[in-house]
């Protein structure tokens, strides 16, 4: 963060807007007096392989998710530049730059968070703007809550990693230098780490996982940062069965994981794709020998995921504590984090599950949205995946040859008893790559006039905006 | 094809439903005296990583297609089975049966041809069905005419490489049996290959490549199958430049190549994507050493490309004898073939190029349905493919080990200033396997109330049946 005009802008846009934070539920809304809400569902990583592998084993390849019923439905280009003024294109993304696009209408470079490439301004977001103009404002994920995704609705860093006052400075993974955010410590006049600012951002219900996170004492050093939460009016919430008795009325920050939330499922015994195994002849020849492929395997339960409570139960906590006494309405973004994750570690029936999980979660937002009206849901994801469905059989199978991914496979066997071979093939690090197609992006019948068949992601804040009837900046 | 009650449907609605051919125009509209049309394109293989690749490459990452502006859009899941009458599920397709599911209503195996998987019934098509019930029918394409996806609309024959009467027994590719057709042989009581069953078809246009296919004798062996069709009532076309001059009156067979007509774009020099070259240190551990990545390529025009005319050329040709004084409508399939077919052979430049194509002729079809009215017009893929847009820079780059795709690259300068990274590592063989991925479907605003966001594939085949009101079977 530097001082820079857009930050200014947002200065102005509270006072003009935003009455003090307790007087919030107040505000009449300009246009009517109905509260308009707007749901934002985000499947990381959720391209149409990953739809498709998901429907396949969940609900067989005739089947269909809640999702497949939504009644609009368009493509979404992703979009991102190199980390300088020049806007020159980047045509594979983050999870960091596509959550800003969104959440600010502005096109960044990867790892950053609601800040512009290359000066680093800070950006106003939609969590921001929706706040400020007397909305309630919602992060759910299965992520740490601290992660890129829900960050960028919210807080301001010139990299994701920047994630709790402990992790500001000269940040290392396994000893590799991963930059830092010293310009975004508040000594330096910056915000602060990702969890302060989610901490003080007045933001009305925050839950998924990221405790750790909240642990260290804030850079102040008088407390911890989830004391400094609890100071700013939440009520800490950090084991699953407290969801359901907490009170309508408070501000909720629950953090029910360490980091990420445990996943749902997992391969047969933790399998995870594998690499297909040529025999010494064909190491000579590709065209001579044989190759063993990774046994079929099933998914299964995941053990750890235990008492994890899931998107949905977030989700309907989260539309509960929003919803009550709420004359204005809000912003929820909810997020199934690790559709992506998963696949980055080449665990399909990982993100097979989380697909799970994000409709189950849009069931419970469509019967809000059904009941309550003038409630915006989409549905979208935020950037394309590795994954890619290969045939088990070769489509040249005819010739005698051994023929194989080069990649990591999966071969799991469905319920509806065939076999689905997922592939990996992005690149040979221990962690797969984002790929660079468009997105599906998904809409209810208030979408209807609203949501382009084609649009670009940083179009999705200013139709997201637009809803909430909050003036351009 | 065997005698069974699938054919016995289809002869007892020709007899119910079909007058004369030569009576064909005369026949009233049921509903109402305006025709109506239908347009089906195809893009082979055009899944969103497609659609991405060439609007990066032609338009920008901001740009957009004629495409991106249909007004409805919705998202069609790929289905196939085994080859038995068990239904069990086949999570990849080929080009034979999905087009078979899109022009017959009918799940079937890949590899054939409008007949039933495991029991090798001949199912109708709706290229029959219009053609029955009154209505001129076309196929066009960039590929042979005599290829899967075209043939799947009119012929039946239980293997795609069935095209001609040279290629129905113990068909052969560098000595390695492909399977044969035996039982489709007239002898055999069975209908004959693909190109005897285009000659006979009483189709109205039939443009594309594939000459080769028409130029064996007849199985009775008097004429060849060009003669064949001529002797049916087609006027052949042989160039291009015929295109313009020929009669609007006339049936049309264009024949414009050997085989299928050549692309538009290649890579510089004709590259292709390549593999990366790790050193002989990497090659000992993963973590050390260094890679050597294909060099930055552009894209340029396909030299061999020549005098082809374009699918717009093609299509406006079968749009203007299709409509000419015809006051029951038509069927029209569009075929851009190639986009498939380079994606086999990992040349992204080649795919670009089809894309093009596939918009310009999607072009004509909106001005003609524009003019026309009453055109529902629908652009789709029959499956997804092997090519992703992976990163120019790993998004792990901040580790200083080599990271690379397993399969093998392209990396093309765009005319915006960027490299695109187009990853090709579905496997090891010299043709890139489809993926199982849904892919898109796109309508004017004709398709508003009769396309939904979600279909299976064969359901396309109702759709578009009933849009022309030909009862079910």
């Amino acid at each position: 963060m530097r001082s820079c005009f857009l930050t200014r802008l947002a200065l102005i846009s509270t006072l003009l807007f935003a009455p003090a934070l307790q007087a919030m539920d107040d505000v009449p809304n300009s246009q009517d007096s109905a509260p308009r809400n707007v749901i934002l569902i985000i499947g990381d990583g959720m391209d149409d392989q990953q739809v498709t592998i998901a429907r396949n084993y969940l609900h067989g390849a005739r089947g269909q998710f809640t999702l497949d019923t939504m009644p609009e439905r368009g493509a979404m280009q992703i979009l991102a530049v190199e980390d300088s003024t020049d806007n020159t294109p980047v045509y594979v993304s983050d999870s960091a730059n596509t959550a800003t696009s969104m959440a600010t209408g502005v096109v960044t470079s990867r790892g950053r968070i609601a800040t512009t490439a290359g000066d680093d301004q800070d950006i106003p977001t939609i969590g921001e703007l929706a706040r400020d103009a007397g909305y309630r404002v919602g992060l759910v994920t299965t992520s740490s809550v601290t992660d890129a995704t829900p960050a960028s609705f919210i807080a301001h860093v010139a990299l994701r990693f920047c994630e709790s006052p402990a992790t500001m400075i000269d940040i290392e993974y396994s000893g590799i230098p991963l930059g830092d955010c010293s310009q975004d410590l508040k000594a330096n006049g910056g915000p602060g780490s990702i969890s302060e600012q989610l901490a003080t951002s007045g933001l009305h219900v925050i839950l998924g996982g990221g405790a750790r996170h909240f642990e260290p004492p804030t850079e102040a050093g008088n407390m911890s940062v989830l004391e400094l939460a609890v100071d700013n009016g939440f009520t800490a919430l950090l084991d699953g069965s407290d969801l359901a008795t907490a009170s309508p009325d408070a501000r909720l920050l629950g953090l029910f994981a360490p980091s990420h939330l445990p996943v749902r499922m997992r391969g047969e015994n933790g399998r995870e794709a594998e690499s297909p195994e040529p025999s010494l002849l064909n190491e000579v020849h590709p065209y001579l020998g044989e190759v063993d492929l990774p046994a079929v395997m099933n998914c299964e339960a995941n053990p750890e995921y235990g008492e994890t409570p899931s998107l949905k139960a977030l989700t309907q906590t989260a539309l509960r504590n929003l919803d009550h006494e709420n004359a204005r309405g809000f912003f929820l973004m909810i997020e199934s984090a690790s559709i992506d994750k998963e696949a980055h570690e080449r665990k399909p029936c990982g993100s097979i599950g989380e697909m799970g999980q994000l409709d189950e979660a849009l069931e419970a937002a469509l019967a809000y949205a059904d009941a309550q009206g003038n409630t915006l849901v989409l549905v979208t994801a935020d950037h394309a995946q590795a994954a890619q469905i290969t045939p088990n059989g070769s489509l040249f199978s005819a010739y005698p040859i051994p023929i194989f991914s080069p990649g990591k496979i999966a071969r799991i066997r469905t319920p509806e008893g065939a076999i689905m071979v997922v592939n990996f093939a992005t690149n040979n690090f221990p962690y797969a790559e984002h790929t660079g197609g468009q997105v599906p992006i998904y809409g209810n019948a208030v979408a209807a006039d609203i949501l382009p068949t084609y649009l670009l992601q940083p179009d999705l804040f200013t139709l997201m905006r637009d809803f909430l009837e909050i003036p351009a900046q």
